[in-house]
């Protein structure tokens, strides 16, 4: 499995002309999926993951890759999917092009709830679109993904951790822009019912055009930077002690969790709408979760200072002096 | 408090032709709220419900009463309001009205998730809505509402005797269907991404038209049978006895219950896209939610048994012989 990943890398150096960039991308993000599993799965004692394939009946399929009940990860999911055939009626309309032309998308997305309210969940995807008959010269195509960090109890430096690798990954490459991106992260994960972020942001591009081998490049970059991102944060924070307090608080704000997948999410409702595999779409949700009535933390409590991160500032910028005490 | 309903009751006899409608149902709901919390309130020995008001700031308002961490109800909530204004842009679309007229919008809405999984969730809702400048005289007006059941382990007398009090309402109003209004229970509860109903539905109905006191004397009976339809099956099952397993199926199943009112339900969406009042809205939500991966009952289980009733059927023509065993 290392060797279908290394094969992957060989062709960064070598881009094999005769061969399309949907199926490029394809053997990209289920490579990674290996990749990442196996980081995660090394990480957990007591869980692993468990994978399903599913075949899609208009074409296609994917792999769904879940782990539930360890020590470490309470539930998670790490999916790829690579779909294709005419393009369903919704993304007719969605996409203004004047007939159901046929469509090719994959691209690998996941989602980590850890058991401890102290390691943050995390999300992440990497996916590639294109449209017509011949996926070697595609009438349209685009890169679009992101990755976003969800703490329950944020600390600074996890939250500058996470902003800098995504932010490395963006200044080394031409196609993407770090301000840009970080700006379409926090205004995509907001919730207007709540007037709060879902977490703290990150990354999020989509409809990225423009020279696929430039972009394929930085979607790479930035699939394998995934792992950067986030372990070390695991790494720091596995070992905090907490109590039923702490779960408590974390299954309430999973709630705000599900309400932004289920409400908001475009990739949750068009996929519901349109009869995708609802267990792999909905892995994304939550393992335990919890809706009390008003609920909101006292002054001067940890709980009340996890609330200042779940507004959009400039993490990278902030010193220990601007945030609330507990969180440095 | 009773001499508030009792003043309403008296209303019905001697309909008080100088007062809107709007107004007349508005004092309906604020003393079936009192009526319903009352009673609910009483079953309970742990927990009481909890009373807040909020003010609109276009106009109007409501009364939220919630019970939290009862013995008998884990979290529960029968809100009224009546709001008032400019209707808004959405509205103006969805009704297809040439401007933004004045409108009014009463009801009351409830929902109940017991600790129990052997007692039901219930939801019911009766709602009144006028257009136009003159209360008295409303460029349109209509009625909507309904009651629905959403049993975790459901049992044939128990869907029975609740589809019985609702056609009996029914059958006593020339205004009202049954069978119709059931109809349209089974497809508005309806989870197309699980294919399968939310629970053994009920009755629904909206943009009732035509004479509205009519209307309203049904709307008024309908609203006093709730308590008929749902409380003989509390009595009967809050003793039965459950464990683990019951309560961790009770759990997954309320996650269908927050899919649905997230992804499906337009008065939970347009609460939220309309800046309604997040908590009153969300109130519906039920206590403590699991999502596992992929779960299905295991053959021959009364979880299996279960699934049998997610799926519309004449409930009330069913025989003991032709139901799964476990829930006779």
């Amino acid at each position: 499995m290392g060797d279908t990943f290394d094969r992957v890398e060989t062709l960064r150096e070598n881009p094999r002309e005769d061969i399309p960039m949907a199926h490029r991308m394809k053997r990209f993000v289920e490579a990674l999926q290996i990749r990442i599993t196996r980081k995660l799965d090394a990480l957990d004692d007591a869980a692993s993951f468990q994978v399903d394939r599913w075949d899609r009946e208009q074409g296609g399929g994917g792999i769904t890759a879940v782990i539930e009940g360890g020590e470490l990860f309470e539930k998670g999911g790490v999916n790829t999917s690579a779909v294709h055939g005419p393009l369903p009626e919704r993304m007719v309309q969605e996409f203004d092009v004047e007939e159901a032309a046929p469509f090719y998308a994959t691209g690998l997305s996941l989602v980590v709830h850890p058991r401890s309210p102290h390691v943050p969940t995390v999300h992440a995807n990497f996916r590639y679109f294109a449209l017509g008959d011949d996926l070697m010269n595609p009438k349209d195509q685009w890169f679009g993904g992101g990755a976003d960090l969800t703490p329950y109890y944020p600390r600074l430096e996890d939250t500058k951790h996470f902003h800098r690798v995504w932010k490395e990954v963006c200044d080394r490459h031409d196609v993407a822009d770090y301000a840009a991106f970080k700006q379409e992260c926090d205004e995509y994960f907001y919730l207007p019912h709540r007037s709060e972020a879902r977490g703290v942001g990150g990354i999020f591009y989509d409809y990225l055009r423009g020279d696929p081998e430039g972009l394929f490049f930085f979607t790479r970059e930035a699939g394998r930077a995934f792992l950067e991102s986030y372990l070390p944060i695991v790494k720091r924070r596995r070992d905090e002690s907490y109590g039923r307090r702490e779960k408590a608080y974390q299954r309430i704000r999973r709630g705000r969790y599900v309400e932004f997948n289920l409400v908001y999410d475009r990739g949750t409702k068009f996929g519901l709408e349109s009869d995708g595999r609802t267990e792999s779409i909905l892995m994304s949700m939550p393992p335990e979760v919890q809706w009390r009535y008003d609920h909101t933390p006292a002054p001067d409590t940890p709980e009340a200072d996890a609330q200042w991160y779940f507004t959009a500032r400039n993490w990278l910028n902030l010193s220990e002096e601007e945030v609330p005490d507990s969180t440095v």
